[in-house]
């Protein structure tokens, strides 16, 4: 059918990893036919062909790869999901590896190399050439997730007092480019850089200008050890396009473009969300049933000693409950709403940390807001529940605990969604980590104990 | 302190935000002290000039705009957070404000007066010149979040048959520029982009090789009705730096720049997360009391109506409750649990939906290993807790029961987490929206109904 219905389709059609064409491709896969699955794949860009291989199951991965492995191409398997790259080069022949190593640039094979096992890591350096492979090596020994594992070593770089029309002759003349570069970084004799000037601004000038005249004014560098996430908050603050990178003594040891920044955010923000909900932040999509578990199962046994704390809370009061068995109907709400007002108050918080925007200088004012918050919405929770609570129990003694369990429910929440993950963030920890359980064992100890408590006091 | 402090810190320093500065900053507004205050702000950078008047509160606000108002250019304004762009713009003299606009690329000013009311819209478009008020107008006529309202008109275009030398003498004798432009376009005579060049391909080639022979290999285009998310996705997947925007058409109508792309896949990351929370996700955190309530006080009360759901299911049960008054401390641990392994689950498809990694292709495979997931966390969880509950109970039918609810609430969170967003994103609807209280109603009503429906059953 893909077949037939070629004519029909313009270029544009052709590019696109849509369901018939996964389905044709598994298709040809497991029939062996090389030369229809070829012309599937052949004009995909290596994203979609990673995408591709990540989304089909392990077997007909397989089947695509003994067929097709000799395709695979430093693009494809830059892009290529952790989870599976090692399988990938495992399908590979020397050769054809070797080949895909050496059109990356050097920050596309430090990625690479990043998660592979040993003997893999030693086929890829070995790939490479000498030149190439000291310059991979010398960012392995950066720290892990730091810029200088992030950066690319090519750039291109200009003395202060040339012209333009000299860095213009001297890029024509120059036998290797790299593949993307956005700025000429103007250096002192001493390789530190100085400043930089845009190619466009490079391109609308006249051959005499001088460099320096007509540099960028904002110019910013990078130290080779900060960490990536400093990295691509600079990114995404100032707009940058690429940044130098430089080691102690300031002097240029590579630079870092936008893709590889955003990138990094994409990543900072899939480690916040899951964090956020006690996922491993390494799981991925292609990993099986095993590694999944992995990933979520020590979370849940945090999460049952936490449970138990309030099962035992509410034990305490279990003379309180047979006598007033409804009490056990109405404390899930108590708890449930404290949970949810506490993920509201946690979830922002967790966002504004991440982007900065909650700091020293507002923190604050930012925890007397969301306790004001959750003040009023405590006091409006407390009327409607209160109102439900004499309506239909015709108790007006149980509207009042309820509605004041409820008031000191909400206003702890909305405290420990906000202080919790400034806690951990004045420790240096991540604030998303573990800051959910923290925050739903505070709200169902609270709501439990308040709830319960105050009946056993007032309604006994 | 800051002013004597001055010889001994370097330029770099000086550009920083901290809370020294912010500190010195409140009190030189405080004390209407214009001289100090221009020098401390003077060096920083516009997104942190930003970031200081979104972090202090609105009385430092007034102080620093009172003294410094005249100070607030474009970059500023296109800066600022929405929720204190009017006050800012309210505080703006008119010849300021046109200045501050008219120096902004038309992108921007449509990103600014999107959210606006009418007189200041109108005060905004009338100090903008002719040309760009008309610009500006077509660019608002595209709808709400598309690619339209995100691309800038100002374009750097060349026919297909031009030289390098030609393309650069072009360049050279145009007397305005966009500010930010990464490829030269290729048009036919009917402005329809054909191909794109990379600045840095133009300028490491020599004057008389032919545009078209130093084209990009991959290249794209998105027309002006497309979603910015989409926009945003194709960025992120085929690692674009710059994207030519084409009518109904096909003719060149803008381009859009990678920065921009990565705002919008920022937002979309934070709509997610507000919304996975069941927080407005057009909260601020420069939003007020009042504010902050509106965004959050809808959720909590859908939250009310589904505890109450819960609720009832546990009144239902009250007289197994009054006979073993066990139960009720137990019974929110397997409610608990499930509502964490909802989360996991759902986060991590949430997720994966968002970056297009599940797809009609994977999504039964998925499926299946959210299940199995659920069923072997479940079994082990049984096994856990009925240990438990044989040793502290000495009551082996408990342990029954509990694992067997356990089960069942486990599988049916994997479930839920799963298949509620896969139904929303099938329906066209965002998957974060709601999900979280759809799944953790359902693991709250399941949990409580089979543990105690169990216990009726088995232990009654």
């Amino acid at each position: 059918m893909v077949q037939n219905g070629e004519d029909d389709r313009n270029e544009a059609d052709e590019d696109v990893l849509d369901a018939r064409r996964i389905g044709a491709i598994i298709e040809a896969a497991a029939a062996g036919d090389v030369a229809f699955l070829t012309e599937l794949l052949e004009p995909l860009h290596a994203a979609d062909i990673a995408d591709l291989l990540e989304q089909v199951s392990r077997s007909e991965r397989r089947d695509i790869l003994r067929l097709w492995s000799g395709e695979i191409d430093g693009d494809i398997l830059s892009e290529i999901d952790e989870g599976i790259r090692e399988e990938v080069i495992e399908s590979l022949s020397p050769d054809v590896l070797a080949e895909a190593v050496r059109e990356l640039d050097t920050d596309d094979v430090v990625d690479i190399l990043e998660d592979l096992e040993e003997p893999q890591k030693a086929l890829i350096l070995g790939a490479l050439d000498s030149a190439d492979r000291v310059a991979v090596e010398r960012a392995m020994s950066y720290p892990d997730y730091s810029a200088g594992r992030l950066m690319q070593r090519e750039v291109v770089v200009a003395p202060m007092h040339w012209t333009v029309g000299q860095a213009i002759d001297f890029m024509r003349g120059a036998t290797h480019l790299p593949d993307q570069f956005y700025h000429v970084i103007l250096v002192d004799p001493r390789m530190k850089p100085q400043a930089y000037v845009t190619l466009g601004r490079l391109l609308s000038s006249r051959r005499e200008v001088r460099l320096s005249d007509i540099r960028e004014e904002s110019f910013r560098t990078v130290e080779a050890t900060e960490p990536e996430s400093d990295v691509a908050y600079l990114f995404n603050q100032y707009h940058l396009i690429s940044c130098p990178v430089v080691d102690e003594d300031g002097r240029l040891v590579g630079v870092i473009t936008i893709d590889d920044a955003m990138n990094v955010l994409d990543e900072e923000h899939e480690e916040d969300m899951l964090r956020l909900a006690g996922v491993d932040d390494e799981a991925s999509l292609s990993d099986g049933v095993w590694d999944t578990l992995r990933g979520r199962l020590p979370w849940l046994l945090i999460n049952l000693v936490t449970a138990s704390l309030a099962a035992f809370v509410i034990s305490l009061f279990e003379e309180t409950i047979s006598t007033i068995v409804v009490l056990a109907a109405l404390m899930p709400i108590v708890a449930s709403m404290g949970g949810n007002a506490g993920t509201q108050s946690l979830t922002v918080s967790v966002r504004a940390l991440a982007t900065r925007d909650l700091t020293s200088a507002n923190a604050a004012r930012f925890v007397r807001r969301e306790a004001a918050v959750g003040a009023i919405n405590g006091l409006v929770f407390a009327v409607i529940l209160g109102a439900i609570a004499t309506f239909a129990f015709g108790w007006p003694l149980l509207a009042v605990v309820i509605g004041l369990a409820m008031v000191i429910n909400l206003l702890v929440a909305a405290l420990a969604g906000v202080l919790v993950p400034l806690t951990l963030n004045r420790l240096k920890l991540d604030p998303a980590l573990a800051s959910g359980t923290f925050v739903t064992t505070m709200t169902d100890v609270v709501g439990f104990f308040a709830f319960l408590g105050l009946a056993t006091l007032v309604l006994l």
